[in-house]
């Protein structure tokens, strides 16, 4: 494919998006077809010669659309609404133009520093403490997903942790058989990702029991900590939820940073789903508490018109996220990086490589601007759609 | 931004992508900016009000280029050739269109089942052995990066061996013990990838040392498990790799499979970076013992012109894989995923969501067709660029 052929068969995708959203409507959310549909419709093997862009086109439209799920359907109510938008989807292409990974700082430095500058906005945006921006001692990454940003603050308190001890003189042996007794806590509403987190760490998980509001009190973290204490485990990492996915609950943050004082807790905030109401100042007062947590996630993929994926994570000290994560080999050694003057955000996250994600937040926040933002927050959800897409 | 502002800053975007490609040539690789450049020159707060797109596309070309790193030229060498294509931007475009999150299948059927499908064709298309193909108990399935994928396959492994003594009726303390012996191991040659995984899943780590060609032989592993076993500790991983990216060496396979015979060490092969040449039949001799290992990781984002993030697991058994990483919360659980009948890719994966991926993968291998890729990795890497992207 040459470039002018690209230019054709890009200008023709821009078209077909454009229908898609035309007719959205018109489509059943979910798809009629039975497991396995697809390999019935499809060669057994890749072909041996090019084939033309024309057969490709043709099969998005009769067997590819009939098993899409339409998630951007005004009638999608599963789950969460995973606002996708044109700038979005444009901030996507610019990335793709360039094809970057912008891993270290020296990789792409815009895609770096656009991506602290834009974290710092949107942090702004929804009222998060100053300590949480990138002025001080911390700073936002754009993860995949709230389970990979979980997962981060998790690796992190653990490092915590265990380097407390490390500084006491433990030894190697002595460091594995602590790391066994560490604890991490949410409640029964808390996601299905931060179990997982605990899988993939190996550390321990305890869902505790809410209030009828099925929120999560200070009371009972106070005291299941306590507990576990006397039985010679290590509470590590609480997790409290800012509307949960399952019943959109709220904990009592203040309460938790209370129950928590003096620990070795580290103190994660989830607001993956309703985080993005926060950028209305009458949703803010849910921010209670939080400028005492050590790490704040939410999805702008869920409600804030950005297309998945991303999850923004800021940390209060970007220095615990980085000494957990850090590996330097030989190949990735360069003089911005050994300056100090730069972040490098594969230390921030768990893979290595990066896409250019920073763009489609910029796009979406210069085009709709805060106050458009507050205004989609606003309105209801199935009116979202018609307003901002058609 | 409505359709029709959307259809003339989507055809602006084309345009774009086709005279940055036009004029690739001519732009130094690394940017000349110092840290901090973009800072002084973007707002400290995002606009209150909606900007036009007209201002942000002028920012593109005054502020972001001048400091991207130009991955994509004829003339970037660092690291390893990162692949991107027309076909490929086609791919994210229409994924970007549906904006469906396809972690069960039910949450968009084509996801799911494109990705089975187009695993097996580049499966069957490097060779790989069938074992690792969705017919039998294997499948393939995208992860982000190969450092996600090491990850996933170092999880089975630890899985596998805490289950075989969990069915021997140990205590779940006890398990906590058995989980802090465990090691894995690579080669001085290793990515780091396989490093910082061992770190997120606290599971210990060793870097053995090689022959005088960077590879790593089966003696070597085989006095090493020796060792460790009479000291306690219980070997579950081994990294073998077919190309690593620091010295492109190639470790001793069959060597390495026929050292842990016998034991509960899970074989995975890393691939990332050379795993694209064995599209072609004179390199698939390299496959050598891949068929006993347990999994097998190669990136077509490195080398085999799709865009980042396509990195391809395979797995020999998908149970493994499954029994490691299922969390099925009420809001997940669905008659499809219970019939059995389909496969749901969250419990293959890290986070829950993921994106449309396979499509980018299906355009480019239709595209270009088995011949074109075969023709592509024999050219000079500096002949591709101009053959392909011009």
């Amino acid at each position: 494919m040459d470039i002018e052929e690209f230019r054709k068969r890009g200008y023709e995708a821009v078209d077909r998006i454009c229908k898609y959203y035309k007719e959205l409507d018109n489509h059943n959310v979910l798809p009629n077809v039975r497991p396995g549909y697809l390999k019935e419709l499809l060669p057994k093997e890749a072909p041996e010669e090019p084939e033309s862009f024309d057969a490709i086109q043709l099969d998005i439209e009769t067997k590819i659309i009939p098993g899409v799920t339409h998630w951007q359907s005004p009638n999608f109510f599963a789950f969460y609404p995973a606002n996708s938008s044109f700038p979005g989807i444009l901030g996507d292409m610019y990335s793709d133009m360039f094809g970057c990974v912008g891993f270290n700082w020296i990789t792409s430095p815009v895609c770096t520093e656009l991506e602290t500058i834009v974290l710092d906005w949107v942090g702004k945006l929804i009222g998060l403490d100053k300590t949480f921006l990138s002025d001080g001692y911390g700073g936002g990454v754009i993860q995949g997903t709230a389970s990979e940003a979980t997962l981060v603050a998790l690796i992190a308190a653990r490092q915590r942790v265990i380097d407390k001890y490390k500084a006491e003189g433990l030894t190697e042996e002595q460091l594995y058989e602590i790391s066994n007794r560490l604890i991490a806590y949410g409640s029964t509403q808390t996601h299905s990702c931060l179990k997982k987190a605990t899988m993939i760490a190996n550390v321990r998980f305890r869902a505790l029991s809410t209030d009828e509001k099925f929120s999560l009190r200070g009371n009972t973290i106070k005291c299941e900590i306590e507990k576990d204490i006397s039985q010679g485990l290590i509470p590590c990492f609480l997790n409290g939820t800012i509307g949960t996915t399952s019943s959109a609950a709220v904990d009592h943050i203040s309460e938790l940073a209370d129950a928590i004082q003096g620990t070795d807790v580290w103190l994660h905030i989830d607001a993956a789903y309703a985080g993005s109401a926060l950028v209305c100042p009458e949703y803010q007062h849910y921010l209670d508490g939080v400028d005492r947590a050590d790490s704040f996630n939410f999805n702008m993929h869920k409600w804030l018109l950005t297309n998945f994926d991303t999850s923004c994570l800021w940390v209060k000290r970007r220095k615990l996220l980085i000494s957990a994560l850090t590996i330097t080999p030989e190949f990735l050694k360069n003089p911005a990086s050994e300056s100090g003057l730069v972040l490098d955000y594969r230390d921030w996250q768990l893979p290595l490589g990066r896409r250019f994600r920073s763009l489609k937040i910029w796009f979406v926040l210069r085009t709709y601007g805060a106050k458009g933002l507050r205004e989609h927050i606003r309105k209801v959800y199935s009116q979202y759609i018609i307003t901002y897409l058609k």
